[in-house]
């Protein structure tokens, strides 16, 4: 097998035999494979694309690349849950209690925001005492004794995935569907879990701006864990405004304890419930839709979900207080509301840009390793369809620091279009995808 | 200027800047882009193409990367020649002595073989004692007492190339026309000459295999040549078949000798008094075609060129006796004929094919640094469209070594094609195209 041969054949859109995808994972990870090759191979993946075959070998060869973590110690069924990545979405942190407070075993490894999309450890981190860094053992028992823990990545999984995805982020070769679905579903193929339900966002603030992109990569993504003997699911949900009204870490924290408090209802709510309903249909916890969105309703209407996230933030070191009183967690100290300029209906929210209003604001990481303030965000007072009057809030920003204040603040402007046009028509949740 | 964003941009059929290229490449240069950026970018390229313009500032680019070579100590008009490369073409032997009897100055910088094809410097070194190793003053001295030289490399000329053509010959990414064109014409830019003509070749031994593809190289490099001030014709000449009946160093170029003394006529001649031809006019040495090949035709007549060539192979150092006498050259110690299986006409002869059977025996390179016999290679006997009868010799075989001679012989006769078919219509020089 030579390299340079391999690279002309996928170039030339031939379908490459698994030996040969083993033969190019195994040696890129053991450093016999160099750069500059898997650079230019992945650009020709980026022109070409993947047969499905060939999706599915590259996944397994990035599984096998490291550790694989164990659960089988935790009695029941474990279901994992993966967002493909948007604004102002805490779903995880509603969803795992709901599905814990049903029954399921939710052991998540969660990831760290970057540039537009924010990341539930983040998120998490505003949790006064809360470490989101726990052994292996310390996850396991947590997961055991409360239904649900939220760490980040307990050892070195899928480190092709991390050779390869830093080598992509500097390549321009990130949007590429089977290198996404590849990506995603190495590291949830060894995390442990039985069953898997996949969010999939579309639309302007998610890395999937249409339907065909996004449906091509739930699809990838399902057949994979199929074939990999994971029950998996996807729903296609919609990301054209942020999910939640929150945009930052603390303030998300804050309405995902609301949601379950059942003091909010709306988008976030919605794709929360659906979320649950799913894993509790892919794990075989409950038979049918109707018993598991009966069941996850219960759950937030008895108080059981948000019981079990206080026990999980106290079991990863946190102050269960916050549940209550959710000023307990970081506050920024002005409040600077965005106000519209004029009067019409709101038709069009520029996510990505509402993202990086927030992270402007110190809320998110332009790079990997940047720090983060958790008290700062916004608040959204407005969404898309509503009716606004000129000088009525659009949104609130939280503010710490005085640097990019303007910057951010035009940021949110530039987001909004104010105007008599129509709606484009859109779903929350376009699509359900089982694998 | 961000190298991935500018990676994105070309992958995204974006037109690079001036700006940008140069940033590109004396980043690469400097050693501040790494391989795996460039990687990713060339094959993008070999995606999307270039614009004319990105081509031409591509070449400019690499040109600059580097020292120029300074021929202007040396009186008239400086004019090179270039082919992209084939089988059996001795042309340079012979078109760099008719170009000097006309009053040209040829300061040719050549290059080894590689693959299938053979490289003029290794030719050259069949003659005893000569040696193409030669210090700029040297050569210059050499060019401007004799009228032509032909050396290896004499400076680290364009690095940039260097770089980049180590990088895509080890990513899928040689066959690319304006990364070959900017490759090519970057050297030709330095190396010092007013004119330049191009012998482009076309069909299955060529690195381009169809007229399309051969067509737009050649007004790829025409055009960048006259942006950068250098006229430049193109000939797109075919190679179906090999150019001479000889493919190995020795035999080549007592073959070229031959056209010289007069004693051969033939594709190789044709070829080589058309080159040769274009470099007066191009050069401005003559004024109009008739003209010029006149003059072309009396350098060869009069002996005055094989003269030429004496003078040359004494100035650099090698035994000019060659000219009489060719087998003061090395020669292989046997001669194995290849007899045709069955009798019919010969349809197709696959070039690239017939340039590997050589190579098997040893006259050329699988990879840069191998040892070559200059001894070894074969003869032609029969040639495209030629009637054969079964037992009759298609060519000999020229062999030292004995390890692979089983392998070349069977190599040459999948090589033939005889049967009762019609030849595709061809011509020896397709096309003259000035930039």
């Amino acid at each position: 097998l030579n390299v340079a041969d391999l690279i002309c054949k996928k170039r030339n859109k031939g379908i490459l035999s698994r030996e040969e995808i083993q033969f190019l994972i195994k040696g890129y990870v053991a450093g016999e494979i160099p750069d500059y090759q898997i650079a230019a191979l992945l650009m020709a993946i980026w022109f070409v694309g993947m047969h499905n075959t060939e999706t599915t070998d590259l996944t397994l060869a990035m599984a096998d690349s490291g550790e694989r973590v164990d659960l089988s110690s935790i009695p029941g069924v474990k279901v994992d849950k993966h967002s493909t990545g948007g604004v102002g979405d805490a779903t995880t942190l509603i969803v795992a209690p709901l599905v814990a407070a049903c029954g399921g075993k939710v052991a998540k490894m969660s990831g760290r925001g970057l540039g537009h999309t924010g990341g539930t450890l983040d998120k998490l981190e505003s949790i006064p005492g809360l470490s989101v860094q726990q052994s292996i053992d310390s996850f396991i028992r947590i997961v055991a004794d409360c239904g649900l823990a939220i760490v980040g990545q307990t050892a070195d999984l899928a480190p092709a995935d991390r050779l390869l995805y830093a080598l992509r982020d500097v390549t321009g070769t990130i949007d590429s569907i089977p290198l996404i679905a590849a990506s995603i579903m190495s590291k949830k193929l060894v995390s442990g879990s039985d069953a898997i339900v996949l969010d999939v966002k579309t639309g302007n603030g998610a890395f999937m701006n249409d339907m065909d992109g996004s449906e091509k990569l739930a699809k990838t993504m399902t057949a994979i864990g199929a074939k990999a003997g994971k029950r998996t699911t996807a729903l296609i949900t919609d990301m054209n405004q942020p999910l939640g009204n929150a945009v930052g870490n603390a303030l998300e924290v804050r309405e995902a304890i609301q949601v379950l408090r059942g003091e909010l209802s709306g988008d976030l709510k919605t794709v929360s419930l659906a979320l649950a309903t799913q894993m509790l249909l892919v794990s075989g916890i409950c038979a049918d839709e109707a018993e598991a969105r009966q069941r996850v309703e219960s759950a937030l209407s008895s108080g059981e979900a948000l019981n079990r996230l206080a026990r999980m933030i106290r079991a990863q070191g946190g102050h269960p207080e916050v549940i209550e009183k959710t000023e307990l967690m970081p506050r920024a100290s002005r409040q600077i509301p965005v106000l519209a300029g004029k009067s019409g209906r709101i038709t069009r929210l520029d996510t990505a840009r509402i993202g990086y209003c927030a992270l402007l604001l110190g809320a998110g990481r332009q790079k990997k390793g940047d720090s983060i303030d958790p008290a700062v965000g916004l608040w959204m007072q407005k969404r898309l369809g509503d009716e606004v009057t000129k000088g009525e809030a659009l949104a609130v920003l939280h503010v710490n620091a005085e640097d990019h204040i303007e910057e951010a603040f035009e940021c949110f402007q530039k987001a909004v279009n104010i105007d008599a046009g129509r709606l484009e028509a859109r779903k929350l949740i376009y699509k359900t995808i089982s694998g």
